[in-house]
């Protein structure tokens, strides 16, 4: 059986009992009911996910994947193609935006090569699972084929489980690919329906007239393709990308497996949505992080059902907004760990 | 000279060279100019208290301060008043929320009686600063003299200066005192003119009845007292409370010392509006943290001018979102100290 379908089969839903026991602690807790918001939801939710009470949520992955676009030749970015490999390798070197914040975080960053155009140095630390070098431009074609949507899925899977097998609690996604807004765009729309232009935003400072330009080749796209809205890998070959693809497998694979993985901005959203089209039962794995300041990502969270807490105007992408998140979620695992009880005082619950 | 004296002539403006230094460092770092909203902000923001590049924040103080309130006995507080003298106990112990969210922060707390009706036990680890036992009731009233008003705002001084000799180089605020919330209320009523029907909020899930009467007592309070809106100790003495001139306090002492210091929820704000009534130069010294769900937290950060960054649903108080920021604020630092720049890589900045 191909490893995308045995992980399918093995994703639950959430432990509606220990969610149950769960918020019954967290409204038991030494203050007002309902008055720590989202660290309560939280907590309810890692214990649907891990089946614990107080899970161990102290190993922290940060799971970038990078891979090029075809579309990039209808000049829908703002920066080079070359920019991907650059940004690669300063994730990897620790010098990168996520980097950074993963390393505040506690959180160790792996990078994996799913179809950028350059090839990799030797004894590169970045793993090299290249499908190829870059998608189609869906402008011209299907981005890729529905067998390369399934490869980059289950690269995604692949680099998950490893984690996963090596000790790693939770997993945060990122990812690096100039003209990726455009795929998660064209994702978005292709599934809801809605207008490119409505989704269509500056990525990394794109212009004005460059960002009309972005939505008319998402609409060209969309018209030539016909992705199968109610077919999420139709959709993934179409308008996808590769590493969008890898994100949406190591969805599936925390899933799988139990272990909550953080959401972080528009392209992790639109990953998130492809998941969940293959799966429903995988958006209660899923922890959304910060509302992006990426045009789209408003509508993004809004159609996949999440409630981004972090509002902070970033849009930089490279999982940056989750290796933020990654205090929060541990924040909440210390409210419902350390915190008393009303029974503890002896008293009745406000 | 007086403590309050001595420390408001210590106060600066922020450093402006420092701050375009630091401006120009992060737009040059390898992201797109912008990307990475708020923490660039707060890095800047860090620059200009510190006058480093590279503040050391790793030494992190919540500061809690507890009090009683007069107004209590018109009914406004769904809790019992003994629940501030059992809070204060379980925040020493580690046992509440800002405790929790403190541990997972890697912050240590003090606890500081300012004025609670109960006793302290002999040995403590409570500092006891007790004015008295309560504020009285600003319906029938002024809640404070304006001597205690002072008092309060040394005691707040006394607490963060001890922090900074001994090390600690950022700050958090928090509280607790049953009834406070009615106390800031009418202290962000009396400052901006806004009637207090629109600032009162539920509190620790106060019934809906209730809150009318809140509102109503707020009104009397201020029709009787005539706070001058021009004199924020007026304010805090005709209107306020103790615990939240000691935070006022511990605001002036932090800016008097170029230490960041971060605000809470509704009532930290409330304080932080005495603080910048005070001296206006105390505004660029505190780092605002959560959108509390608190009903007149929104107006209180707009009429201060602070823009809440977490957006958790949260009024707990105690400190509870100060303590989650802390995170935040050293996720800023590290952008700033971590990441490479365009100048780095010989590119041009995007």
């Amino acid at each position: 059986m191909s490893l995308l379908l045995e992980t399918l089969e093995k994703i639950q839903p959430l432990n509606e009992e220990m969610m149950q026991t769960a918020k019954e602690r967290v409204d038991f807790l030494l203050k007002p009911v309902g008055s720590l918001g989202t660290l309560e939801e939280i907590a309810v939710q890692l214990a649907g996910i891990t089946g614990e009470m107080y899970p161990d949520i102290s190993k922290k992955a940060m799971l970038v994947f990078a891979a090029d676009h075809g579309v990039f030749e209808e000049g829908v970015a703002a920066a080079p193609q070359e920019v991907t490999d650059l940004m690669a390798q300063m994730i990897i070197a620790g010098k990168s935006g996520v980097a950074a914040l993963s390393k505040q975080a506690g959180a160790d960053i792996f990078v994996c090569d799913v179809g950028m155009v350059s090839d990799l140095p030797p004894n590169s630390k970045i793993l090299d699972k290249k499908i190829r070098k870059a998608t189609s431009n869906m402008r011209k074609g299907p981005a890729m084929s529905r067998e390369e949507a399934v490869q980059s899925l289950e690269i995604g899977i692949d680099m998950a489980q490893r984690a996963i097998n090596n000790g790693y609690t939770i997993l945060g996604t990122g990812e690096v690919g100039i003209s990726n807004t455009t795929a998660s765009a064209a994702i978005i729309a292709a599934l809801s329906g809605v207008d490119p232009g409505e989704l269509t935003g500056a990525g990394a400072n794109l212009s004005e007239e460059k960002m009309i330009v972005k939505a008319q080749v998402i609409r060209d796209a969309l018209t030539l393709n016909k992705p199968d809205k109610t077919d999420a890998l139709d959709v993934l070959a179409k308008v996808g990308g590769f590493e969008i693809g890898a994100m949406a497998g190591a969805m599936l694979a925390g899933a799988a497996n139990h272990i909550p993985v953080l959401i972080d901005g528009f392209i992790s959203t639109a990953a998130a949505a492809i998941a969940i089209g293959i799966d429903p039962k995988v958006k209660g794995y899923l922890i959304c992080s910060h509302a992006s300041a990426e045009k789209g990502a408003a509508y993004a969270s809004e159609f996949i059902g999440a409630k981004p807490f972090l509002n902070m105007g970033m849009r930089l992408g490279e999982g940056s907004g989750a290796a933020i998140a990654f205090n929060i979620v541990e924040a909440a695992l210390f409210m419902n760990r350390e915190m008393a009880t009303y029974g503890d005082v002896g008293l009745g619950v406000v």
